[in-house]
């Protein structure tokens, strides 16, 4: 019998980070990073341990705990990224299916791995579709061996590509994303398909482009927010003259109607580089009067320049990029669904070490929609308690929008 | 030194379900399985990864964590399933202590692993006994060399079995689970035994029998549940003219007595099998009236057949099996005990292509008690916020039994 | 391309106990061991698995999740302990920086494993410095190569050693511990010394002394509890005659200063060993009216007499150990940061089985502050509910002082 450590493979990598905003501390994000703002802080944003191997030549399993979850407000806890199967349907390994929790292929960026996008965070357009890219489901995948060549190659050479999910993939998935449970009986269908080629007129330039699509049904939830023409507490009351908080309208038990389609284009690094997705689409949104959530249409994409500067000594690649983002539409992961207005733009450096060790240093100026449903600025997060504080004037701005610059570091290690 | 990948070893697997009611979104379970009903969705239902080794020849350790756990509302985040070490009181290992977290002897299934249980979830009587199966505590098992070697061989040859446990075992644990602690001074004890032989008159063929017992104090806890003769809030009230739930009494702190006896027989499947158990023993339970934690009697069990299919190609193994499963007795590990009436029977299907992957489906034909204390049926869930519902009507059945049919897929691969 | 498991290993241990207060069940303990007291049960005080390697000459990582972690009301979740990266400055690993959530440096308990550890849980004067011992930062450590064998001669040979944090070693961290964020923009700055080194005139009689130090805000919670002067809830009210709980108030955003300075001696068991430790410093502590967190003096330590017996035959080594520590001071990891005054006295004995195994009996005098803010003795925590309690007695005792003894017992495996 086979060894066991011949079969299955252990790896991983951490990014550990120090945040820094320069001139706002209402700068919170919703998208990614939740360490930004506030306090300045280390923070562990992602540690990982892969655990993965091959238990029959038509078997491949994969398993992906994140131990830097947040789980009820215990900070580093384990919590699953991915747990699933492939089955190599022919014995080329050209048609598979993938089965258990896995990434939505949805999306270039979101597909590709955090261990090698340039960008801290992934942008708010592409990645507001599956949030945190996983959900659990059953994949179709075909790609050509030749293809699939392809795809190894751009990750293993250091090109910075998505791995191999298919040329064509299509799926069906809860919707609601990894660690929840779904909420309605309607599954999400997602269509995949990407397609990378060896530009003929160039010396071995590797372009791709690529078109995905999903439709389904999400659950939303509703808490309590200040509308835009609320009512008061009475006088007499304890919060006398302070507007009222009340849940929007939900339609359909919550469950309302998600689609998109999206766009991708890479000119791999070799040495400068191009990646462009964009994509649009409808889906629940908060209503402009705060009263109730609405279906509304969607929009938003980001488009990347970097350069691969090989090193000679002292470093293995360095890779300067600069990433323009925007995003116009519902955020259906958060409570409320607020509408999100996003525009960033962030200049960043990636400095590889060695295979083993690579410092990111990024700015990020950036205006974008603050997901607090209730208090805002900060500094009335004390609401009730802390006198001299005008309540009154912090509930009427939920959702507000804060503009402002940050400057962050990563340390990665792989291993 | 001994390098440590000889000392130490990794594997695991996986049960991914899709789960599908039939004529019924009402059908819950609170045995097993928490994805049936509602919403037909797709389930992690067991996500394993076992470390394990021999650090020194008297010494051996397990640790399972189930990656699958929900925790305050958070799927698939890891928490424990087994962490305990065997001590080798002998050199042959006939006897050893087992400590730490891991399986309470009590009953057959209980015992097997979910990798190789034919039915998708454990039968109510027998786990409702050790919810989890698991227990902190020390154990001592006894086991003939013979016997071990027959234990090993149920498991290995894909007949079965239940794994070593003892011919004989006593232990005493805290007893209320793992995940939790202990909520009094009173420990539980456990009394253990089979016998798995070969009948003499028919061709190797395997039976085993064997009977076990426990007796502890297990505290419960309750919370507000409309009685059978509720008060009405006064009218003027804003729930006015409803019931007004209370949590029921709890006696001597919450601590109840809890013993069950439990008998098992085996007959394994050479090709053809029969598996039976049945239990009886007293507990706490709601008494009728939904007023009162007091002490009941319990009692129910199973009966399966089942058959072992050989495969010449395409598979390895199949076995078609059915079930028929009864309990009648209090939940302790609900709150409020409500006494349960459960029947069902169940049809299935377990395809093994290899050892690594294998397929189950399995109908259910299913009656049995919710576990909700106030909204039944689940569209008054939302009680207090949909107009247009009787919500009194909804108070007026907690626990209320549901009938229906269910469809369920589950693929299984192991690593 | 080497194999991945000669670069990555896998070892770890558990400490599962017993433990049993003779005669007073409100012993609970704010420090360590949250098992004492009340139900005298079972529980798994650690479960660690430890993944370390180095993936490049000049990168070592470490990983270790605690299995035996609460998370949210959940026993035995796996949350983090360490994750962090070595990244060595030196071809000599003289110089090396430590990035990611990693042991903080101050104190020679503190940073010993408590897998090498004699008495079962750490001092409460030193680690109430630093809850859980670890935070996330960035560290920079120095050890000549001669120092740093000794560290690791130290452990390895059994005597109980720290490991190498470094001969010198200086760190900025967050400062609220691990599994938690930083609360302000202040990072904690941490100073760490100690030299090991043998004695001229006694053969190879290893001493090491040290001096530790660190500066920093530390961020409190408040949570209602009654103050000494009391007002009481008027008649006509459901709580009629009681006294109203208040929150502490709480300056500067609840962050306080919290600085220490501590020094380490230890005579390594050779075969008789003396460790002691002594800190002083101010930090945030609830003022005696129990109305407002102020910032207070404390100090406190330890000495520990200890006898290493090599054993012949049955075991490998025995350690009879004697400690007494105590301290004065505000606790800050707890809610309202009461003052805490505590006495203990240890006497135990730790029985190595062999490499793999260890039994540790211990019994504690101790007398220390309950951490519960509002109701002491236990028998009053059903506050509101139990007819003939009388609620306003318990209720005017907050963090009261619990005289009494337990013993424990703890059965180590490692692996």
């Amino acid at each position: 019998r086979e060894r066991w450590y011949e079969k299955i493979s252990l790896r991983g990598y951490a990014q550990f980070r120090y945040n820094h905003t320069l001139n706002r501390d209402e700068l919170l994000s919703n998208q990614g990073d939740r360490s930004i703002g506030r306090n300045n802080e280390f923070f562990l944003r992602r540690g990982r341990v892969i655990i993965s191997g091959q238990p029959h030549e038509r078997v491949f399993f994969y398993i992906q705990p994140e131990f830097a979850s947040l789980v009820s407000g215990t900070e580093q806890v384990a919590a699953l990224r991915d747990f699933y199967a492939d089955l190599f349907l022919t014995e080329n390994k050209e048609w598979r299916i993938r089965a258990g929790l896995s990434k939505v292929p949805y999306g270039f960026e979101n597909i590709q791995s955090s261990q090698n996008r340039l960008a801290l965070d992934r942008n708010d357009a592409l990645n507001s579709a599956v949030p945190n890219e996983r959900d659990l489901g059953i994949f179709l995948y075909y790609a050509p061996t030749a293809v699939r060549e392809r795809f190894r190659r751009l990750v293993e050479s250091g090109l910075k590509g998505s791995g191999d999910y298919g040329m064509l993939g299509i799926g069906i998935y809860n919707g609601q994303g990894p660690n929840a449970r779904d909420l309605n009986k309607n599954k999400h269908v997602v269509f995949h398909s990407t397609y990378p080629f060896e530009l003929p007129f160039v010396n071995h330039q590797m372009v791709e482009i690529g078109m995905d699509a999903y439709t389904g049904q999400y659950g939303v939830s509703a808490s309590p927010v200040v509308p835009v023409n609320p009512s008061f507490f009475p006088a007499g009351s304890s919060s006398a003259g302070q507007a009222i908080p009340v849940a929007p309208v939900l339609r359909n038990g919550g469950n309302y109607l998600d689609e998109r389609v999206a766009w991708h284009f890479v000119l791999y690094p070799q040495p400068f580089g191009i990646q462009a997705e964009y994509t649009i689409g409808r889906g629940p949104e908060l209503n402009r009067d705060r009263t109730e959530v609405v279906t509304g249409s969607l929009s938003g994409g980001y488009v990347q320049l970097f350069y691969n500067y090989q090193c000679d000594t002292y470093c293995l690649n360095v890779f300067p990029f600069v990433r323009y983002q925007e995003y116009f539409g519902g955020r259906k992961s958060e409570g409320n669904v607020p509408r999100n207005s996003v525009r960033e733009l962030e200049i960043g450096l990636e400095y590889q070490f060695n295979r083993a060790l690579e410092l990111t240093v990024m700015g990020t100026f950036t205006s974008r929609n603050s997901s607090d449903s209730q208090f805002d600025p900060v500094a009335c997060t004390s609401f009730g308690n802390s006198p001299g504080v005008n309540n009154i004037g912090c509930l009427q701005t939920p959702y507000q929008r804060n503009s402002g610059n940050l400057i962050r570091f990563q340390l990665q290690w792989n291993f």
